[in-house]
Formats: C-alpha cells, structure tokens, sequence
C-alpha cells in the first residue's frame, strides 16, 4: 500500500477540520492567555498553533530517542554530581558572565553550609532533529541528532498531550478521511502520549521521597511550583498542579511567583524546612516538599532579589527539581563539551557513551584552544559558514545566529567574548510536508519537526558529595514540534513552532510518498494564508 | 457552630481567588467564543460569568425538586403523546403564531403518514426559585417554585458541571479560607455534579435502543447534534460529543447546522432512515440513531428552509429529541393549563399532581375567559402589577414585562393578541449575598439563584397513538445559576446570570448568617466594581 501524507483535503474539508480542531483547543485548554488586567478580570485566551495532521517521523528515530532517554537521564545526574568537573569546564564563564556568576556562586554557598537534602529530582527533555545522511536523502533514512537537552522549567509536556488527545480525536471522528487500511495503519504509527501523568509521577514519587514533615509547626506537606509574574503559559502549567491535588490523597500544590514573593512567603526552619505560609490561609503552614522550578531560567530573573530566592531555595531540605548544579548542566558548554571525543566515558559506560555519542551533533568552543582556531575558521568563511549555528554557551533560544549571518556577526564579538558562544553543525533536515495552524493565520508546505523525549529522574547526591545514586530512572513521554522550513527558530511562544504529532513511518516504508499537501514538492517554499 | 457565609475574603484574596478561577476556567473549557472569522482562522474566548462561592439554598427545597423530576418528566412525555389535549390547548396560538403553526403542521404531517418511530428522548430541565412564605421571609423556610420546564436544546449541563468541579477544587486548595469544621461542613453541603454524564447516559441509551441498521447502504449509526450556524456555546455542546465518541464503542456523533446544511447533507430512505453524509468522508453514510436538537427553537429559525428541515428530521426513523409535540409541551400555555386547579390528574397521580401542584407559580391566561379577566384587572391595576411579570405565550427568555412596566404594555397589546401573553405571580426570593465575576467586572451585594435539575425520559408511543410507555425515567443532575437582584432577567447569554453551585442549608440551620459579603445587609443595591 502506498502512504500518500499528510492526507490531501479540499480547501472545504480543511476547513471543517480547523473549526473541528479550535473547538477541541477550547474545550481542552490547549490556549495562551493573551492579557490579564488585574484589576478588570480581563481573560482572553487565543488556541496555541498547531500541526493539522501529525508529521512522519522514521520509527527507528523515535525509538532510538525513547531508549536513549535513561541513558541521557543517569548522565545529567551524574554532572550535576560532579561540581569538580562543572567547575573546571564552566570557569571562565563563571568569571565573565554574571548569570552563571549567581548560579555558581549560590552553589558554593549551599556547599559550604553542607545541602541540606541529597535528593535531586530532574524532569528533563531531551530534544531531536532529524539529519539526511545525503545530501538528497529521504526521511526514512535520516539520522537522530540531539538539539538540546533540558534540566530546568521543561515546557509544553501538557500543551503536546492534550495536541497529541487533539490528532487523535480527528482521526477518531473521521475528519482526516481515511479509509479502514489507513486507519489501522494509523493505529499502528501514532504512540500513544501520557507525558502529564508521566510528569506527575516524578513529582508525587519526589514528594514521598521526602519522607515525614521535620517541622513541629507544619500542618502538612506540599509541592511548590515557581512560575514567572504574570505567566501566560498557565495551560501548560495549571493542569500539573490539578493533577497533584486530584491525587489520592491530594498533594498540595501552590504556585509562588519567583522572586520577592518567595522571599516574602517562605522562611526556613532552624532545620532549614522550607516553609510556606498561602495568602489564602492565614493560619496554615505547610513544609515543601519539592521546589519544582517554572521560571528562574534566565538571566533577567536573577536581580538581586531573584538570586536571594533562589538562595534560599537551594538552602532549603527540599527536593529542588531542578538543583542549581542540576540547571547548570543544562548550559551550551556542558553540552559542547560532551560532544568532545571520549568525554562521556566520564560518566557513562562505553556502551551508552556510544549510543548517545551517536546523536550530537559536531560542537565548538569558540576559544583560543585547537577546537576553538578550528571553530573560527569555519565561522568567517562564507563557504563553510553556511553549515553552522552560533548558540550563546549559556542558553538556548532567541540569541542563536544562522548560516550566512555568521562571518559578520563573529566580526563584531569582541575577542574576550568569542568563548561565550558556541558553533554548531547545523542540522539538515529532511524537506516533508505539512499544514499548520494557528490564530495569526495558515501554512502550507515544508516543516521542520523536533521531537523531545521527556525522562524522570530522582537521584541521591552520594556520601562525600561527589556521585549520583540513582533511585528512580524512567522514560516520561514525548513532544513534538514543528515549524515552516523558513524560520529556523523553535519557539512555540513567538509563534514559529507548533505542536504536533509524530506519524512513525517504518524503514521498508520506500512506498510512502510525500503528498506535497497540495504544494508543488520541488517549490522550497511554503504557502502562508 | 454559626454559619457566616460567604466566606468573607479581603480584596487580596479574593483576587488570588478571581486568578485561580479564571485560571481553572480557561484550562477546563468553561468558556464563551467570542469571534469566529471563518477565513482568518480567528479563535477568542473568554471565562463564562460565575458566581465566586456557592449560593446558599435550603436542602429540603433541593431535595424536593430532585425527588419531583421524575414525575415532571412522565407528566411532560405525557403531554406530548396527548395531541388532541394540546391541539385543544393551543388551537388559538396554532392560527395566530406562525411559529407555533409551522410547528404543528409538521406534526399533523408526520401523524398523517405516519410516525415512523414510536420511541422519544427527552433532556428536560425543570427550572426552580425560592419564595419568600412571609415578606420577611428567611432562606431556610422559602418555598420551591418552578420556573420554566424545559424541553428542547435544553443547554448549561456541561457548564454547570465544570462550574460546579471549579468550586470543589477552590475549596479543595484552600482558596475559601475554610477551617476544619467549616470544611467538614462544605462536603456535606454541596451536593456532588454528574450532568455530564448523565446527559451522555440518556443519548446514549437512546442510540442503543434504536436497534439495528436498517438501510444498507449505512455503513454504522450515528449520533446527530442539531445545532446553531456559528453557536458560540461550543463549550457546552462539544463535551457531549467528545463524550460519546469517547464510549467503549465510539458512538459517531457529527454536528450539523439547523437549516439548509440539513436538507443538504441528509436524506431520507425509503423506510424512512435518516442517512448522513459527513463532508470529511465522501464515501461513508451513516444511519442516524438520535436526532439531538439543540437549535431550531427560535421563531426566526423556522423560514421555509428551517421548517423544511424540522421536517425530515421528524419524519425520519430517527429518535427525536425531542418531538416536535414534546418541544411544543414546552410552551408557555402549557405551564399555565397545568398550573389551573385540576389539570394535573388527566396526565397524574392524585398524589404526583399534588406534589408537583406545590411548586407551581399562579399563572393566568390573557384572554376573554374568567380567569382572563381577572388577569386584565391584577395586570392593569398598579398597585396588584408589582407581583406580576408578563411573558410571552410562546416561549421564556427576553420578551418578559415586569412588575411596574406591565400597566402600559397591556394598554398597547391589541386585543386580539393579548391572548399570546400569561400573567405570572413574581416569586419573591428570599435575599441572600453573593460575589459574582466575569470578563465584565465583579459584582458583591444581592443575589438570587435558579435551581435547575436536569432529567433523561425514554418512551414509547402506545400503539394507536395515544399515551406514553416510558422506557427509562431518571434525574440527569442539575445546574445552578445566580444573579444580581437588580436584574429580572435569568440569560447566561446576555451576560446577567452566573454559573454556580448551591450550598445546601439545613432547616435548622438557624445560626446561618448571611456574612454580607462585606456589604450591609440593609442596603439592597449592590456594588458593581
């Protein structure tokens, strides 16, 4: 049987099915919130973009993705073991960049005092791409290349499942006109999706970890969940805190704003017990269990204030998800220096070393090392340049520079400042198909698709401080996002990426064909409506 | 142990309490869409009004009006296999009223050829307020008054139900500021929310009591929702499919639009089974199992095309819900014959007719009778209007004269017409506080609430045409509305009524205290912020 996808609809069906899939956004809270006056109780919230159909994806990708994730997990713990290593890799960005600066330093201060509690729970997601192997090379035998892999304030687990809920429901209501053969071929290539339970059982397991309340004065203990001012990503976060509550019995869960707010609202015991004291419950306290980070991940948060808070949460006996260690892992550099030939045997056993070794993509420092003089080359000459991205060495997102925007950009950075980026091997991907849906309009054509696997992971610091015992290991579901092949930015939250689905097509699939969703397939570029 | 309730929250709180609210509303879908710009794929919502605590009720009255619904649903399925009672009835409305003509017309049709299916589905609501027994009345010795009895697109079940989860889990996570006692108190005051489901039970019923398909063409049955061009009352309709297509096994169920999408995309087979062709699969016919209005109740709906299209569905195979002669039980006319001293036995028990007897309103016809008159005499005089409200005939909603404003409306209605009008005794509630928000602001001062219990009846037409064998008889959950007592006016649409739950208060609850809200007990206006 051939695979003509993503199905071909009339511009009618099309239609149908985008009303079909606003109501099922609405009705299921798959929204961003567009404003909130405070004082007006002004709400309007707006569907998040999404995929209209899910995107092919090889099946060997994904389930070399799935089973690399413990792997990746028992690695990231191990780092953020390993303050040594860290250190030694990180210092001159400790020196120059006053983020990193707070972050390292909040770590020596809690080492100093002793930390007070040797559980570190991780929820992480790890990201992918795919990569031809030729120049002309189809889907099916694209290779999986890791993007990036996070440690701290991991996104869209809820916004995916409820996308990943969305695909199917429109296949189950029939609204993508398949016939029987192609229904069960469906059946067969979509996985299933439970990343917010999957989510929530890290955190309960983290919680009950935590054993019984150590302060006298507590009535109880809870979960706190740090969330930026005014977040308007609530969709993705409110329905990990329902989750909690709905457990039996219920895990309280409170969402406290970064910042002066977590000064003003928690205090440590003698025993350093982080206590919380709700605006709404004037006389209950309770003793946090887990400090499960949804914000403090950028350099903004971390004013003098914002870094006393994270101060003190670190200080805490609470399980912190993440550990300032455990964030810094999660830096440009940690991930160019795993790229480095033989480093992972560090932490890994040559076996996983080399399945995950696999999966990078070729990094450079831009330093004064041989790599670094290699980096600089590739980075001035238009000709080679053209294959790279320059990525800051501290975080992903919106400072990336791309292919021939490079040799200009490297002209401009100082030359103290060049090791604060990193160049990477851009990852070429597979030219497929796909429609695209959000509030600011329609596209048609090519896309890009990233899958994130997510991981759970609890682990104990080992006596001495050095070393992770590993007490719950376990893979957490998936996301999926795609994009127009014209912007190379990922973002869901400035509108270029959308969720999505994977549709896993099989290696013997050489009969599967691009349906071009009604664009001409040698046209590069996409329709937008 | 005093009651004071509301829970009295300072400003503080209370906005915490609005964000939570807001927060959960917009993750569970209990929204209104605000535009839909076909082409630009423009989705915005916003939060429904809701009440931000339960409203106090008195038990024995809930009690009361959930052990009458089962009667309220045998006398309303009754009533509609009682052609020549109700031809009687509104043998004056069938001339004058072209919509209650074209309503009829199609009965004597389909009765002329035939009614090709003898079973019938009722969604009923039976609509209740408090009376105040003395002027100085409390809520705990109020009386239960019936309001309307719905039943046709019978709407609010799935807002409610979120409405009332979102109270539960406000007092859950401690947003009312409630101690031990009081909360032991809320579990056993607010009565549990299946409407839902109960809904869900009955359609679903329906649809397996259809039996087998009779056409052959028809590749399965199907569910048929009825609704408005452009409804944006999706969050209350969709739920129900998505809760059917989710039944183990899926119960297909497709949305069509009331009017011309009817005539286009059903047809009628020889034996009368109603086919269904989906537009997002050309190849497939379904047999439509339950035909689920939830439009074609509006007099502006029923143009040649919409009187057309009410016709083949009535025509059809298909079990109606409702019949046309069940959604013309609804009228106005009706609720007044029953409400005439006597009327009851032909359809009840003596011991039902007197129960049900109790809640009825004192209602008067506006014609030349006896009892006419006496209604043109209480309506025209301005001392005995201040009791009454005038309402159309037809149907509930905005055509209703108040109190003060019914003197000089009379003097305009043409005599021939004022027999489409019902003189109805004002119910006088009882006044308790309440806080209300909504995108529009925030109310604090007096409200009144609206108890609406939801039921599911499943019968058979006798044979010869006459009387109902009821297949299944059950309450289907309730819904709960409150508003500002300085609107008349009951419309979640227009923006005057608030989704809620009622907080049921025992009869010797006579240390309850209305805590005001903050606001004087004595002032009767309360304050729009």
């Amino acid at each position: 049987m051939t695979l003509l996808y993503p199905p071909q609809l009339t511009e009618a069906r099309l239609e149908t099915l985008v009303t079909e899939i606003n109501d099922f956004q609405l009705t299921h809270g798959s929204l961003a919130k567009l404003t909130h006056v405070g004082q007006g109780h002004t709400v309007l919230a707006q569907p998040v973009g999404v995929s209209c159909f899910p995107t092919v994806w090889p099946r060997l990708c994904y389930v070399q993705a799935v089973k690399l994730q413990q792997a990746f997990n028992r690695l990231y713990a191990s780092i953020a073991e390993d303050p040594a290593w860290l250190q030694a890799l990180l210092t001159d960005l400790i020196d120059s960049d006053s983020f990193i600066q707070r972050l390292w330093r909040i770590h020596e201060h809690v080492e100093q005092e002793g930390y007070a509690q040797r559980l570190s729970l991780g929820i992480f997601r790890s990201d992918y791409m795919l990569n031809k192997r030729r120049p002309s090379g189809q889907i099916q035998d694209a290779e999986l290349k890791q993007v990036d892999f996070n440690t701290v304030s991991v996104t869209g687990g809820t916004q995916g499942n409820i996308v990943a809920a969305m695909h199917e429901h429109m296949q189950l209501i029939g609204a993508y006109g398949f016939d029987k053969a192609q229904t069960l071929r469906w059946m067969d290539s979509v996985p299933p999706c439970d990343t917010v339970n999957s989510v929530l059982s890290g955190l309960t397991q983290a919680h009950l970890s935590y054993g019984p309340i150590t302060c006298k004065a507590a009535a109880s203990l809870a979960i706190l969940m740090i969330v930026q001012p005014g977040s308007v990503n609530i969709c993705d976060e409110k329905p990990i805190e329902y989750g909690l509550w709905d457990h039996n019995p219920p895990i309280p869960t409170f969402r406290l704003e970064f910042g002066g707010s977590v000064l003003a609202q928690t205090s440590l015991a003698s025993n350093r017990a982080l206590l919380y004291q709700p605006p709404n419950q004037p006389n209950k306290l309770y003793e946090i269990s887990v400090v499960y980070l949804r914000a403090g991940f950028e350099a903004e948060e971390y004013d003098e204030i914002g870094t006393s808070a994270r101060l003190e949460l670190e200080r805490s006996r609470a399980i912190k998800c993440p550990s300032v260690l455990t964030h810094l892992a999660t830096l440009r550099r940690v991930q160019q220096a795993l790229a480095t030939p033989g480093a992972l045997t560090r932490f890994l056993s040559p076996e996983d070393a080399a399945c995950i070794t696999e999966t990078l993509v070729p990094m450079y420092p831009m330093d004064k090392s041989r790599r670094g003089m290699k980096a600089r080359s590739l980075a001035t000459n238009p000709v080679t340049a053209v294959d790279y991205v320059v990525k800051s060495s501290v975080q992903g997102g919106g400072r990336n520079i791309y292919r021939g925007d490079i040799p200009a950009f490297v002209r401009t950075i100082p030359k103290n400042k060049s090791k604060e980026y990193t160049l990477m091997k851009m990852i070429e991907a597979p030219e497929v198909h796909g429609t695209l849906t959000s509030p600011q309009g329609f596209y048609k054509g090519p896309v890009i698709s990233e899958l994130g696997i997510f991981g759970i992971c609890l682990w104990r610091k080992k006596q001495g401080g050095h070393g992770a015992y590993i007490v719950t290991n376990k893979n957490a579901g998936w996301s999926f996002k795609t994009k127009s092949t014209e912007v190379d930015d990922m973002s869901i939250a400035k509108g270029y990426s959308f969720f999505d689905t994977p549709y896993l097509l099989d290696e013997e699939d050489d009969r599967y064909e691009d349906s071009g969703n009604g664009v001409s397939c040698s046209s590069s570029e996409g329709d937008f409506f």
